[in-house]
């Protein structure tokens, strides 16, 4: 069987997806899709709207074969860790090709930027710290390092727009794959109609999750994104708004994270992951003034702090997640959240070939291996009141979605 | 001036109070009366019903001339050190008299009690140890201790019920008096109709404040309380309820207190005051199971410890008070809620003879002395949602209340 990886977060499940599995499989030609998804928080610090279990419900609905978890170690993390997690996972589950969508579009410009990077790596590096000195935050720094490199010493090449998310997180899943030499092999396929990190719907049916968040949060309501959505998207989205009452935005958990500041002494703060340079004196004095996550989102972000980075460091803090625990260079487990058929037996056949344990039953899981992200559903419940328990049964469950 | 202390928590403040106010201004002659009470968390771990600004109002407005908080440090705690926080302010604000309800009326019989142990101290303090052995809580240990001894050395003479909460809070008063050298003389009142742990409404217009709170929790509604209560509480509560939406119950910090114990360690919790042998992986395995303050109470309930030892223990988990904040044998300052003309000229003429700072004025005040205090107030906020921000304004308004 011909299996193509691709790295999600579903958040949610939208037809621009849609599009990027269609081509993937038309591009690979691959027999099985394997979908290593995001847990309960995503990349750029957010809770996800819907639980990862209605989410793999999305996915396999909409013709996805395989849905694997990527750990909170990996999931809420900057792009080149975020990039080495999935990318590991894939290739230990051996992926013949991982297919993600891009700006570009051409797969060479990842491969020529990588190696232009490469060749060039210490006056990369003096005009990232450069950039940093003047005060702007990491990946800005290393975008503008990129360009300025470019710009002097290949200014006709054929390389990639580094300004670009899509392009940015591409370029660490093709270096991951070089670094830890895996045979899986990079395709990318161009995105279409929707920036990223658009805030407006299209008028195509076609429209990022950013803004298709930004609608629901403002209505709660599903219709204005319908056209937007695969049927399978809607009636998940649905059937979890009646069980849940809520979809899960940051919002919701604003009172546990103030509440959190406000007992916190610094020093308990201080060994949480991404909390740094004594940020945690700024968190805690401005956390008393905001009234709302967005209001205080505003109060503490600097020109050297975007508010991804600090969104995550937020996400640590309210699952008071330590340093010393997001150590693992790569995932150590395989959790299996959904499959069809396929999927199952692209597992079975495969099985012998993949060293990481497959966990897709938490009682027979070595306990500790898993115990990070239990306790993360533990606190992604917070976000449903009284319906949190149910989050937590759903995590217990402890089998895989099946899906025929 | 002839001044009388009472010590009070008022929550609310009800027509026993009542009694017991004008029953010390007679029985003393006093022209002042000074109220020491406790802040936002009272001494059996719960929160106040309506804050301590509030209670103010009430304790005020019903002729009490002078309130000072009972700070953090001593009012979430046993018995003993309770009364000794208290009784030091009282002493330190020159009173002539402490005067307390109690179950027997009789002073003697107070004193006559702490000599008889006193005397017995060995003896006492072992047979604490054989009834703490056999598994039961400190306080009952001693309670019964006490009647073994009775029974075998004085069977005849006139001493202390001490199984009675009132009287068991009375002999510390007591015998804290005895031991700072205060020159306050001690009087008590013989508490009527009701029994101070009733839980039920009584039929006369004197009901504990247990069956008040109770009813409250139950009807959500003053009116099946407005007989049990002078007209000054009603209209304090009411206005009080207009402003917030709700009371202050456990119940409301449940979310809060199971949210600290989704995301603490267990070593984070050792060092929280009176959390002791190993109780955190106790609590937070059963508050992950807990649906509710209740639940979660009769779930880790033991012979050993009570629920009140349990809910403070609780209250000091929720606003993560550490062992080492908890360590000061006495209060370190004076700070003044209210007063009417009576009780500020009281203060004017004795100023100079009381040793403690009066903080009247949290700006002049000093900040380290009553960070504990402010932060005990933030977290009780956390009860009334977005209402808890006038919680904080309050907090800060500096001054102290005036009704003339």
């Amino acid at each position: 069987m011909i299996s193509a990886g691709i790295i999600v977060e579903y958040n949610p499940f939208h037809n621009g997806h849609l599009y990027h599995l269609q081509q993937t499989r038309k591009k690979t030609n691959a027999d099985v899709v394997i979908a290593v998804m995001s847990g309960q928080f995503l990349q750029r610090g957010e809770p996800a709207l819907v639980s990862k279990w209605a989410r793999t419900n999305m996915a396999l609905k909409a013709g996805v074969d395989l849905v694997i978890e990527l750990p909170y170690t990996f999931c809420t993390q900057k792009a080149e860790k975020f990039a080495e997690g999935a990318v590991y996972l894939l290739t230990s589950l051996q992926a013949d090709f991982i297919c993600f969508g891009s700006e570009s579009g051409n797969i060479d410009t990842f491969t020529n930027t990588i190696n232009f990077i490469s060749n060039h790596e210490s006056d990369y590096n003096r005009f990232i710290r450069q950039f940093m000195n003047e005060g702007v935050s990491y990946p800005k720094a290393a975008s503008l390092a990129f360009q300025q490199l470019a710009q002097q010493l290949a200014p006709s090449r054929d390389l990639l727009d580094l300004s670009k998310p899509n392009n940015i997180l591409g370029y660490h899943y093709v270096k991951a794959l070089q670094e830890i030499g895996s045979k899986t092999v990079p395709m990318t396929i161009e995105r279409i109609h929707a920036g990223y990190h658009d805030q407006q719907l299209s008028s195509a049916k076609i429209s990022s999750a950013t803004s298709i968040r930004k609608t629901l949060a403002e209505n709660r309501t599903l219709d204005h994104i319908q056209s937007h959505i695969p049927d399978t998207t809607y009636q998940e989205l649905s059937t979890f708004y009646q069980k849940f009452n809520t979809f899960a935005f940051w919002e919701n958990f604003w009172p546990f994270l103030k509440y959190r500041f406000s007992h916190s002494e610094p020093n308990e703060l201080k060994d949480i992951y991404e909390v740094e340079e004594g940020m945690e004196y700024r968190l805690i004095r401005f956390a008393q003034e905001a009234t709302s996550f967005k209001d205080f989102m505003e109060m503490i972000k600097t020109k050297r702090y975007t508010c991804t980075r600090l969104q995550r460091a937020c996400v640590h803090i309210l699952t008071n997640t330590k340093k010393e625990k997001m150590r693992n260079k790569f995932p150590e487990y395989i959790r299996v959240l959904g499959f069809n058929q396929l999927g199952r037996q692209y597992l079975k056949e495969k099985k012998e070939r993949i060293s990481l344990p497959i966990i897709s039953n938490l009682s027979q899981a070595d306990r500790k291996a898993v115990q990070l992200d239990i306790k993360i559903s533990q606190i992604y419940s917070f976000a449903f009141g009284n319906n949190g328990q149910k989050i937590m049964e759903e995590e217990k469950k402890q089998f895989p979605i099946i899906v025929e």
